[in-house]
């Protein structure tokens, strides 16, 4: 369904409710909705009154000339449906409810829409704002600008407006979507990837039901230029814990919407503020292609101190290069530091021009990817008014430098900490686009949030390898699954008996691995024996067979090369997003240091090779500590494998490779689980070609029978 | 030396180089020099001028009718030397010098303070102020109020002073020391313990190689009731490596500053911002006594942003009692939350005085040790004039509950994040000392950096046990040495050729482990054999004395029990701050992870409980994945007797178990190194006994003769 106009530049408006009282929510929407009369029709409707505000007023809709192109609802619950359908039966077709607390009318107001083909934002909206057409239905002013706020808490959207605004920066639209029971979050981010007046879109969100389609809208905005900060809570942490595979209990609800995040070239952040930080630099300035940080203080303590947090927020100070080394020290004096952090050591007092001097060496020199400049600049002017045309010179010069979103590539983005939160200087630097920020922490933290901003989204999903059928329960038949994707497994046989277990060793190289294949956690069952030789195995194997009774037992030959790291592979079909593969550092310590990366399902292979280098014990795969390097290549193989093995085969829900054993001459999936999906939920999963509110429905009846078979 | 009245309250005051120029240094001393002429006489001096800012001027010291108390310089370098000869002859004792850049000018300064038991703060000092002499001599303007800073970098103190004022936090006393030729950082500290008008001090420091005394100094500081915040670089970070145990290596710089800190009952934060904010909390409230955070909101979005962000910054938001829960739910409308976050669902606009209800209900609960408020609560009034003396009530209401630094105990600190900035509701809030911060980063990341700040400093160091001497190179000798101390090892035999080997084999348990003692890094260089049994070990024992010769063998049993944990125990003695201990999570990845604790040596059994209680992998020693719990009085007891060796042996510089095994059945150190310092620096050590400026030197040749040694 296409987004109605009538949430965008309705051509008339009534607001249903509207009062003189400043507490409620009537008299804010009728201030608002007046204030766009002159560019479209504003009604007043209240049941007693006959002047709201100095306009005429109606009792009800039908006593409107005509029908208004939206209905904002701000009456009691119980008036709701009353109002709506007056309002349908003179021929509304959107609405927008604040009215909250409808209870179990909010059933049957849903039928009325979808009877009627109406539509509705809320009930429990704060409003909509678009700065462009005037329309203003919510609480409180918003100052016009770039950012596009779409919320499914309305007060979480009203703070980042309010921080927004007192930092400068403005809103093109404003969507509480409230409880969604007709347009939902994802209508509105669609309706915004051709809005020109948007340039950055703040997401807030609850709940990721229909997550495949906030991905597809996410990538669409980001295609169109646009850039998506994502806010949520991690709430739903428990339902995860239900996991059967590790995999599954080593990665969080927050990771998976990361991943989808990254796939789709948004970016999730933790509070509103860093959301409006991050939108602020944006505003200004490209997000820079690297890591890679200068500091340039006129102290030696600030400098110190960003370049300590730097590491922090996850940026680096590289020392320059002598040669750069070599020119800043010509422009500085002999006091001064020149590795990175840069002390300017007093150079600015004799002369303000050195911080544009440094600033243009050091953005010149390719060195780095971001410039940010700490201290005093900002303060000069303000502090002594001999100094403030000077400041201003100087501002201008590295105003021209700092844009960073015009064609030039080469420009790196120039960020700001000025010890003076609001001088005319720093007035001037924001006019400039220079993003300008009163703590270091505020500055490098925006900074550090957007080199994870740089790229654009994945390609769309390619055309899987393979399509395989869903293996038979078992280890064996997870072994043969696995091999047929080209994964590399010990060579082993399939026993049943003492007679075939005594053939099967003889066939193969000691030391040898037993496993009672039917059985899902080995170790915990006993169910599984290393380093079985001529002399143990068969006692090994009558005790296991007398114990765990007849079965298809596994014999491999065990993997003994030295200096292998373990790492564990996993894919699992996540309840919201769909396919998602994982790598983690693996063993028993695994979910300890929860070092795991995550992305949505299927990968390439420049995806599964970053989904390595993000992890924080990556060193071990260069060699650590002496040991030689390992078979990345092979690692990366494996990861692409299993993330297309799960793509391509809906009914798999989980495949887990733990661990795998990496060494210089190539990786071994020494151990491994592959779980249908239970036969009940494939069967729905079959039949979910269910419209809009069909969906939600599918999933928990999905999530309740998976929690059946746990 | 006790610090000098002149720099508190100084009966007159001179400032040298005094100008009408309000770009120069002159102008602002001047400035607020004179704004305590009330107070004391105050003096300008100038070469050239006959008047400054309206008021005579002399051309130099000697010209004044008496000698002034503190001379203050703001003149060119080198007239500086004159100036301090000019003013010593008249009879002057006390100097700040603003003046930098004095090159090789600044040793002759050293010697003519010396002989003239002159005292001198800076040079390249930005400045003193002392809010209750009405003493200002520093560039621009402080409010007064109860944070002391002590920076080594003025503009940091500066800066900090700017973020507070902004905040409606005060200074008492700033000081800048500059570079320190004569007065300490530490000097001022020892100085503000007994300072009436002090409650937090801010200290910024480059350098701690005045360590020991800077620690006791803290510590007086906590005793006399006052909080310490303490910012440094991480500059020093270099130095670091070139340690030769891996505990070395394991432990940065900032980790030994961060054990002072624990140890003197003060904290290290990272930025000013970080700064001023935790000290706005204890200039209104008592650090909480726990990590337990109540969130109450008036959005379920809010809650539960801020429920999530507490996780991250050290806090924990448990899930309520279902008895207090149930109190909640009567306060409360049928779609609140009252588990934690507390969503009041709207409450809050039926009644505003359910803010205080439900805190009030909270903080008897004893479930919690602190409580936020996240949300609208500050812009009622704004929004709606009708609603202002509703707000005002509630907030007197909770300005009474949030006086937690009141003598009763079970007040919990009450913070507020409110999205108004600065209406009169968030003002009044101050009034009432209740912290109000306008996001909820800042007031959970101030509130998180508090929890640390709970505790009295430790107790002096206690009487070490033993007064062991320095051992002997070598293993066996670290084995003898450890062993007195009471730590456990596998029994061992010392032998030096094949005959010997054979007869220890003979005694001792299979399987058994081959050392060549002598060796420091016995993995790299194939010096140690482990598994070894009655087949394999003689060639073994001949293959490793034919490759490394003869010397000090050492066969051992070998560890083999099943389910220990690997843990790395050290110590060290530190450049700046002395014998410092660690525990890191042990085995070849320690320094991947970076999972360590350190303190100050020797800890006592409850300080080396919170060593452990502080790994990430904590969660091991309880028993992991079916695991049971290991022996974690035997770490403790280890961690002590390694703690108080390093104190009492100053001829140690490393000692290092790695690994120590702990099972359920005690915990066993399988290898170990203690090294001695080298003679040199042994022998430097003993004739340390310098003055002021000949420690620093000191500790210079000591490092030089360190990097030396390795």
């Amino acid at each position: 369904m296409s987004f109605p106009q009538a949430f965008v530049d309705p051509s008339s408006v009534a607001v249903v409710g509207a009062t003189d009282d400043r507490a409620k929510w009537g008299y804010w929407l009728a201030t608002g909705a007046l204030a766009g009369a002159g560019r479209r029709q504003v009604w007043l409707v209240n049941r007693r009154a006959a002047q709201v505000l100095g306009q005429s007023c109606r009792p009800t809709v039908d006593d409107l000339p005509q029908a208004p192109d939206l209905v904002a609802l701000c009456v009691p619950p119980r008036h709701v449906l009353p109002v709506v359908r007056g309002a349908l039966a003179k021929g509304c077709r959107a609405f927008l409810s604040i009215t909250a607390g409808l209870g179990a009318d909010e059933a049957e107001l849903a039928a009325l829409l979808r009877e009627s083909g109406a539509r509705m934002i809320g009930p429990n909206s704060l409003g909509l704002f678009n700065a462009a057409t005037e329309l203003r239905l919510a609480w409180g002013n918003f100052a016009p600008g770039s950012l596009a706020i779409v919320s499914q808490s309305g007060q979480l959207g009203s703070e980042i407006a309010a921080l927004g605004a007192r930092a400068g920066l403005g809103v093109s639209r404003f969507y509480s979507v409230g409880n969604q029971l007709d347009v939902t979050a994802v209508d509105v981010l669609e309706s915004l990837v051709s809005d020109e007046h948007t340039s950055t879109v703040a997401l807030y969100l609850e709940s990721f039901a229909d997550g495949a389609r906030i991905v597809t809208a996410l990538e669409a905005l980001r295609r169109a230029g646009k850039h998506a900060l994502v806010l949520t809570t991690g709430a739903s942490e428990g339902s995860r814990l239900l996991a059967r595979s590790h995999t599954g209990s080593m990665t969080s609800a927050l990771d998976v919407v990361d991943a989808a995040c990254r796939a789709a070239g948004a970016l999730r952040v933790a509070t509103p503020r860093e959301l409006v930080d991050a939108a602020r630099v944006l505003d200004a300035t490209a997000p820079p292609g690297g890591r890679r940080v200068a500091i340039i203080s006129d102290s030696g303590g600030q400098g110190g101190i960003a370049a300590d947090l730097a590491g922090d927020r996850g940026l680096r100070a590289p020392v320059f290069t002598e040669q750069l080394q070599a020119r800043l020290r010509d422009l500085l004096p002999a006091a001064a530091a020149v590795s990175n952090p840069v002390d300017l050591a007093g150079a600015g007092e004799a002369d303000l021009q050195v911080y544009a001097r440094v600033t243009e060496l050091v953005a010149a020199s390719g060195e780095v990817d971001s410039i940010v400049l700490s201290g005093y600049l900002g303060c000069y002017g303000e502090d002594s008014p001999s100094l403030v045309n000077a400041e201003s010179a100087v501002i201008d010069r590295l105003g021209h430098l700092g844009r960073g979103h015009q064609t030039d590539a080469a420009r790196v983005p120039l960020i700001v900490h000025s010890m003076s939160a609001a001088s005319p200087a720093v007035a001037r630097l924001r006019e400039h686009r220079v993003p300008v920020f009163d703590t270091i922490d505020a500055a490098l933290g925006a900074l550090g949030h957007l080199t994870q901003l740089g790229g654009q989204p994945r390609p769309a999903p390619m055309t899987v390898r393979t399509e395989a059928a869903v293996p038979a329960p078992g280890y064996w038949a997870a072994r043969t699954f696995l091999t047929a994707l080209g994964i590399a497994m010990p060579e082993a046989r399939l026993v049943t008996d003492a007679a075939g277990f005594a053939a099967a060793c003889a066939s193969l190289r000691a030391p040898l691995v037993l496993k009672a294949g039917w059985i899902e956690h080995k170790s915990e069952h006993r169910a599984v024996r290393t380093g079985l030789g001529p002399d143990t195995a068969d006692a090994v194997f009558r005790e296991m067979y007398e114990r765990l009774g007849p079965g298809e037992y596994v014999v491999e030959e065990q993997d003994i090369r030295p200096g292998v790291v373990e790492l564990l592979i996993g894919a699992r079909r996540d309840r919201d997003f769909g396919p998602t593969v994982t790598v983690g550092h693996g063993g028993i310590l695994a979910e300890l240091w929860h070092d795991v990366s995550v992305e949505l399902a299927p990968v390439d292979r420049p995806t599964a090779a970053g989904m390595l280098d993000r992890l924080r014990s990556r060193r071990l795969l260069d060699g650590w500590r002496g040991q030689p390097a390992v078979d990345l290549d092979a690692l990366i193989d494996t990861v692409v494998a299993v993330s297309e093995a799960i793509a391509a085969t809906p009914g798999l829900a989980d495949i887990e490779i733990n661990p795998i054993r990496v060494g210089p001459e190539g990786a071994l999936a020494v151990d491994a689980l592959v779980v249908p999906r239970a036969e009940d939920v494939v069967a729905k999963a079959a039949c979910e070609a269910t419209g809009v509110n069909g969906h939600r429905e599918t999933t928990e009846e999905q999530e309740a029978s998976r929690e059946h078979v746990h």
